[in-house]
């Protein structure tokens, strides 16, 4: 199947365009059908062509309808300055166009998907632009509050019903009706988009020893419980979160849901490192993106490990694939 | 240096004996000047020294003051009936009474430490005792609010600012007083208890990305960095927390501070999967335990690790060392 991959560039200051250089050049040594479109300004990717010392073929264009496969397609974002592992507003402007520019891409289905590079909010800041992170653009530009952070890996797959909230506020964003979309939409994404047949799921508890029967918190009794008894099979839980990262019960299970983004994050990058792939699932839309930051404090230093933004592209493709395959 | 030990039996009815007479059968192997004390009802010992086949020797003792080493000195608790696998209101009662007998020895002087098996909390209710676990019955036992929960272990050292509290509660019970608090007995026990000299301490941050400058979450800006800043050295923080995991930052450091208990037992529980040590800091007596529960699903069947009450039984040995090369 043919796919268009688009690839944002990040934050032109950090190791975005590192990463996608090099990731390119791996992809572009293997004879494809696939087509890779990289929206990048052009002096930053000539700046980093040449850095790197890499050669590989690729034209510039202007409209969708022009790219080809076994060569690189930049879409270009105007040119702007460069100022390494700096923050700034242009950095930060840039970084977000080249998200939008990508999503409207796809929901006009002029692609198939697209795996974002790291952006600094810091430099969304600077730039007025007020999300806590890529996931929550997406979902905003789809209009939909039904989405769902997914973590993938070969390890473990994993999925936060709450994302960048303050620990103080995940008791009250909880209900029932949340966590009953988050499974839905997980089962949804493991049946569909990983082909996984009758995924079981283990879902976590929010307080320490999983609320013990109500003893130390009542969101286990009261809201996780009735959500996983909703469904009828495949669905266990509430689980002791740190007994089940301790004797491994997430072997056990296709994926697992937690409640906040440090149950599952600590366990998750200390399986995987840096190594893991962000997936937004629950959209119309494809988008992976890898699991690391900017890491400004190596930017343009030609060390920036690119595993991560592959994995990305690899499950990008893999999920494409699937949805094809359900829609013919 | 002379150490009297005591040993509680915990839950009767879980492994608690099982593994405490393995772990006297291997340290009775090895001549030593130390007392070992075991306060444990004569049946429960007799039915599990049968079952297990174990040959040391062993009298039983109405004083503590009757003690010997090379032997097991057996303080013996009213005979009571076994249910093995079952937490009962028997079981909860006399894991108590043990655990007080003990107490009451340490604060009299008559011993050095006390190495708690573990306790069934749904036992403790059957036995009408209400407390979440043995570490605040010390706390209560020794009248002090300004212990420590720590986790000993040769990978890493950590220590928890709230313990069994809902995770909704967790912000509004974190104080720069407590914190503060919980750093000082830190850095007391490391230096004092494990004879780390200047021992450097990582804090972690309460949010995700340790709430970025304040973006997602307070309690980084107002508790933790101000509680870190009275401290003029030795002291940093507050990290990120997953990523303070995932690249292995605790290895730079001589312990680690969290502020609630799955953002440690998480990833302490990874790296040392139940073989990890449980120490209550800061108070005027020694006592450490095993880091796993009463696991009912195997007691009786002859199987249960000793290891991780081997290590509680090494650890408690170390600090009891410790502090009386301080007092000479």
């Amino acid at each position: 199947m043919k796919n268009k991959f688009l690839f944002t560039c990040g934050d032109i200051n950090g190791i975005g365009p590192e990463i996608s250089l090099k990731l390119f050049n791996q992809l572009l040594k293997k004879k494809t059908s696939d087509h890779y479109i990289f929206l990048c300004p052009l002096n930053v990717f000539e700046y980093y062509l040449k850095l790197l010392n890499l050669k590989f073929s690729y034209q510039v264009i202007s409209e969708i309808t022009e790219t080809k496969s076994n060569i690189l397609n930049i879409l270009p974002m105007p040119d702007t300055h460069l100022k390494i592992g700096v923050p700034t507003k242009i950095s930060g402007k840039t970084a977000y166009h080249s998200l939008i520019i990508s999503l409207n891409l796809l929901k006009l289905k002029l692609a198939d998907a697209v795996i974002t590079a790291p952006v600094s909010k810091h430099s969304f800041e600077l730039a007025g632009i007020n999300f806590p992170g890529q996931t929550e653009i997406l979902a905003s530009e789809c209009k939909t509050k039904n989405f769902l952070m997914m973590f993938l890996s070969k390890k473990m797959i994993a999925a936060l019903a709450t994302i960048h909230i303050p620990i103080k506020d995940v008791s009250k964003s909880l209900s029932v009706k949340l966590i009953r979309t988050k499974i839905n939409i997980l089962l949804g994404a493991l049946e569909n988009d990983l082909s996984i047949k009758r995924p079981q799921i283990a879902i976590l508890g929010l307080n320490p020893h999983a609320g013990e029967q109500g003893r130390i918190g009542k969101e286990e009794t009261k809201l996780i419980s009735p959500s996983i008894k909703y469904f009828e099979k495949n669905v266990y839980g509430p689980f002791v979160p740190d007994a089940f990262f301790a004797n491994h019960l997430y072997k056990k299970f296709d994926a697992v849901l937690g409640m906040y983004h440090d149950q599952v994050l600590i366990p998750f990058k200390m399986m995987n490192f840096n190594n893991g792939v962000n997936y937004t699932a629950g959209l119309p839309i494809i988008r992976t993106s890898p699991d690391h930051g900017t890491a400004f404090d190596i930017a343009g230093k030609g060390i920036a490990d690119f595993s991560s933004l592959l994995s990305a592209f690899n499950y990008a493709k893999i999920i494409s694939n699937n949805r094809k395959k359900i829609e013919r």
